[in-house]
């Protein structure tokens, strides 16, 4: 037996064929036509899995479950808003049921899929209660209990991204201020790092940059804070700072086993891990207890792939 | 059948019999006599426990579980540090055990008992993801996940009074700033109020505490909102926007079914419920979605005996 998954993001769509020990056997891909609609993806993901099956010279019959990852939320009538995709309250997971009736369908959101990922083939095996995070333009997050998806009572649980966990210079784009995602995540980095800039703070990132602040990126403040840039230290370390600030409050609410690091800020994870520990702790209550592992994810972007086909099918509407 | 919950509080001990409906049929108590330390404290409840079986004329066999909560954190060793009964790294589940042998022995964080008790008998009664937050001097958590105690990985999890919300005037006795119950406690009230008249502005309540702010008590604040006091008026509503932002957070990160109020503050829960849900409102990523119900918790102190009662047995170091 084998399981598919299906990684819809906002640029390209991946689906895979993965056996059961979580290892991706086969993918194809396409672009996300956003233009075309929410109909005419779904359609294009049926010639994907149709490929993958031809190439594999497998049937439905040999697929356990069908799993989809999205960079939304579903809610619990299984309807689907994503602004990327240009999806306004498709009916995701009817459509689904209508499009692949000979398959077990399941659907989580993207960061949850990856958590689950992880949780069951990577960096958080072994460990039944996983949190992990995904920093990348914004922070995602996902929740495992017993193994499994912890969505909360409405589906919309794990928005760990948007939690207030201080006062920030600008707002996020949710409405509020103080979200998590604004101060650890790459926007969140290259916007402080900007703002110290501009109120004239002297850095080389002005040089690399060419003089348009618009180049910036988190990789090249990390890249800055390497060479003892002044202004990307002070940046590099307020987004160290709030992370162990949000990392306690995980520890402090809901006590996991282990948290994982993920998304494309991970990749400075020897300057990320480095002093983290300690600095969570300060934050903690019960600072003599043991308390969650801080990990970096495993999988890059194959989580997004083994997750999907590792979900299960749940009830919606 | 019957349950005993036994309910440790920092200057008295109860202990009630409960039926297995979550009726207290009767209750004993004493007080705590911190000075005479941890084992005379539990000697003290078996007599207690003695005396309620004897009364009712029952044996340990009729009792189904002998549950207490604890005005603190239980180690994953089953070890209790709670400085206000002056109890460091007892080992307080062992010493139950060997107390109570005839006895299935149960223990819990207060907060969390309190929860239980809402969750099955209170005003959470139907809910299977239910969370409580006691609002007193400090700010207690319980979670309760498909009808039962949820603690996380290493016992320590709900202490959502801890999770950083914002930056505050003062730091938190846990030694961080912004902890969610320096803003959302009695503490947090009537320390925002003290601040606001030692600057100058002027209030009722100087006159109310004969100008001795020493005497000052969070229910006095209420009281002097009710009829208009500016200042009184401006630490209310500072306190209510911090609860409904760290009520937020809670959705957008753990998305239960509904949130208990519970606590001495509570009793101001016309003033603390009016406007609160839209507040909310403001704070959730997904607006436009159902979210978790506020009320206000129904069992008052019985909550403490009842919720013990209905512990389980679990597994310790």
């Amino acid at each position: 037996m084998y399981r598919i998954g299906v990684d819809i993001g906002g640029t390209g769509i991946q689906a895979g064929l993965v056996n059961l020990q979580g290892e991706i056997i086969g993918q194809k891909e396409c672009s996300t036509n956003v233009k075309l609609g929410f109909l005419k993806i779904i359609e294009s993901i049926r010639k994907l899995v149709d490929s993958l099956l031809e190439t594999y010279n497998l049937t439905p019959q040999d697929i356990e479950v069908l799993g989809f990852g999205v960079p939304s939320f579903i809610n619990q009538q299984g309807k689907v808003t994503c602004v990327n995709l240009n999806w306004y309250e498709e009916d995701f997971i009817t459509t689904l049921r209508e499009t692949f009736p000979e398959f077990k369908v399941a659907a989580e959101n993207d960061a949850t899929v990856a958590a689950l990922a992880e949780a069951k083939f990577g960096s958080m095996k072994g460990y039944p209660y996983a949190v992990m995070l995904t920093l990348g333009t914004g922070l995602g997050a996902g929740i495992i209990i017993n193994g499994q998806p912890f969505v909360g009572a409405h589906g919309m649980g794990s928005e760990l991204g948007h939690v207030v966990i201080g006062i920030n210079d600008f707002k996020c784009k949710c409405g509020n201020n103080g979200c998590f995602e604004t101060f650890c995540s790459a926007t969140g980095i290259v916007r402080h790092t900007k703002r110290l800039i501009r109120i004239g703070r002297k850095s080389c990132l002005v040089d690399v940059c060419k003089g348009e602040l618009n180049r910036l990126s988190a990789k090249k403040v990390f890249d800055a804070y390497r060479i003892g840039d002044e202004v990307a230290v002070q940046s590099i370390n307020r987004f160290k700072k709030y992370l162990a600030i949000g990392i306690a409050n995980i520890i402090n609410g809901m006590d996991p086993h282990i948290i994982a690091i993920g998304g494309g800020v991970s990749r400075a994870s020897d300057i990320i891990l480095d002093g983290l520990e300690e600095e969570i702790r300060k934050h903690i209550l019960y600072k003599k207890e043991d308390f969650a592992k801080v990990v970096v994810a495993q999988l890059g972007n194959e989580a997004g792939i083994i997750g999907a086909a590792f979900l299960e099918q749940k009830q919606f509407g």
